[in-house]
């Protein structure tokens, strides 16, 4: 394929739109320097997206994708046609500014992400237009199918935990989903002891075989406590109550919290026990340039996979109806599309 | 003085008692190995003192105590009568947990703080039993009367700027008072850029000669934002409305909230931008013992006092006086007894 037979090619993708999705035609743009073509080939649907179209933003949807480099622009250094890469969240930042200069990216005022600044171009389309620094290489031996969740759920989970956990912690996993069965591994991994908090008692089996030393049923994890944990990472949609999880016998003193989900509403957190306690909340959105490059690295090394269920993106329903499997708790624990 | 007239002497103190005050006679015990008399001469008054007389916890009252060692126990080396020391908050730690070994003694399970562990030593008395490391010497170049205050607020600020500011940063104070008003001092002596938030227009000239560069209304402080803060150091009896102050335009992305009071209710943070800004909350309870020494060494060296209002310790109708005028705002920023 050569450039002047794929620039101005149309392909199909997918947006939000005033409350549900749509299938349009997009074209295959003039490109910059620094622009890069990825055929997609598989893409994660993450509730991010999810959030998008309950919202009404006039988004193209997908934003864990991964495939196969087919035109790069004329200042594309580290990429070339036939990489295989991903991305999809974060997509651009000044690269001058001091968010940029300290490897915090992702916090650069003038970024472009899912939903902020770039409102056509979604990895649920056939092709994606990112740009070089922010599409990372996959490592040979992770799948492109496997690799598609790492690129949001998986940069997530370890860039929180590499910002917040030490070896020998007991790090508390709360909620197992798309983030938390990634969480259990990467803490696993870093060295941790991972304690898992969920309201599925059939979802302890698989919980130990990534990693687990305790496993907890929230309704009755405050009762069944055999140590207080350091850090308490939430990845479910609805937060523990603050008041009974922000107390020493089940967070440490000077212990972390880390939210890695926004429901609706206020953080309530308890006043007192934050003071007398000293605990920290650590928020942290998905993760920077280096940090998604060493999530790719780490899983690769260590053999993390997400566990995913693979569909194919025929059309409009086969998005619906993951969309509906979603927000029914019936996926485990990531779905997948091949585009 | 010998040892033999020392122990068993009486003396006053002040305790809180269900909800009012009262004076009371204690003894100077048989003293442990490493306990230490101390004489005390100074002692501030702290908002966690009227505190507990409004909890109505049978406490000893005062912890910001200065004065001279007078007696030291079979084991005491670093200490010797005649020395000029100073502590209250924190009394003892077990010296063998994770926190004791790593610095954090102030989170030591085992700790025995104002109020919890230990509720007949208070500073407003005439006398006060400390173990030895639990209490540090003051630099020759501190007066008393301005040591006593940095014992509780001044290791309080200190301890939350060391672990939380970086030169050059922007850090706001949101609150002039006993905490603020060495909060814009050790702040702008660390090299920040020191940004203040006041209800009180009158408190700007001061605020300025503290080391503030800027100086806002909280009225109107939201209106005359000239660059977002990194660090919003609470010192207030208040909060923030969190809904505006955890925007990206005021505190800036992966920016930290520093709570150093503990307002009754919840601490109602704006979720959302909490996930989508990165934002922090750090909180911190008065400060280790290494943090304790490293508070009055640096005070010396960079000349911080806080500004003091000196009365005698007469009675307790003295007592009653500086915590109604505390509770009406009236004392610029610390009161200090001579005792």
């Amino acid at each position: 394929m050569t450039q002047s037979s794929l620039v101005g090619r149309e392909y199909r993708g997918y947006r939000s739109n005033g409350g549900s999705i749509i299938a349009y035609d997009a074209k295959i743009p003039e490109l910059g320097p620094k622009d890069v073509v990825v055929r997609i080939t598989h893409s994660g649907l993450c509730a991010s997206d999810v959030a998008m179209v309950k919202l009404g933003a006039p988004v193209a949807l997908g934003h864990e994708g991964v495939g196969i480099v087919e035109l790069i622009g004329s200042d594309v250094k580290q990429l070339k046609v036939g990489d295989r890469v991903g991305g999809g969240y974060h997509r651009d930042a000044c690269g001058s500014c001091k968010f940029c200069l300290k490897g915090k990216d992702i916090y650069c005022y003038d970024r472009i992400v899912l939903g902020e600044g770039d409102y056509d171009n979604g990895t649920f389309g056939q092709f994606y237009i990112g740009k070089e620094t922010f599409l990372h290489k996959i490592p040979d031996n992770i799948p492109s199918e496997y690799a598609a969740p790492l690129q949001c759920a998986g940069v997530t989970v370890y860039t929180a935990l590499r910002e917040t956990v030490e070896p020998g912690m007991r790090v508390g996993i709360y909620g197992i989903g798309g983030l938390g069965h990634l969480a259990i591994q990467f803490a696993a991994k870093m060295g941790t002891e991972v304690v898992v908090y969920s309201t599925s008692a059939d979802k302890e089996q698989e919980a130990r075989a990534w990693g687990a030393s305790e496993f907890h049923l929230v309704s009755a994890m405050y009762d069944t406590i055999k140590a207080p944990i350091d850090v308490l990472v939430i990845t479910g949609s609805y937060y523990p109550d603050f008041e009974r999880a922000m107390t020493k016998e089940f967070l440490s003193r000077n212990g972390i919290i880390v939210p890695l989900t926004a429901p609706m509403g206020a953080m309530n957190l308890n006043t007192r026990n934050m003071f007398f306690d000293g605990y920290r909340v650590h928020a942290s959105l998905v993760g920077s340039r280096a940090m998604h490059a060493e999530t790719l690295e780490f899983a690769a090394k260590n053999d993390i996979k997400p566990l995913i269920q693979v569909t194919k993106l025929e059309n409009l329903g086969s998005l619906q109806k993951a969309i509906s499997d979603l927000g029914a708790n019936a996926i485990r624990y990531r779905a997948v599309f091949e585009i």
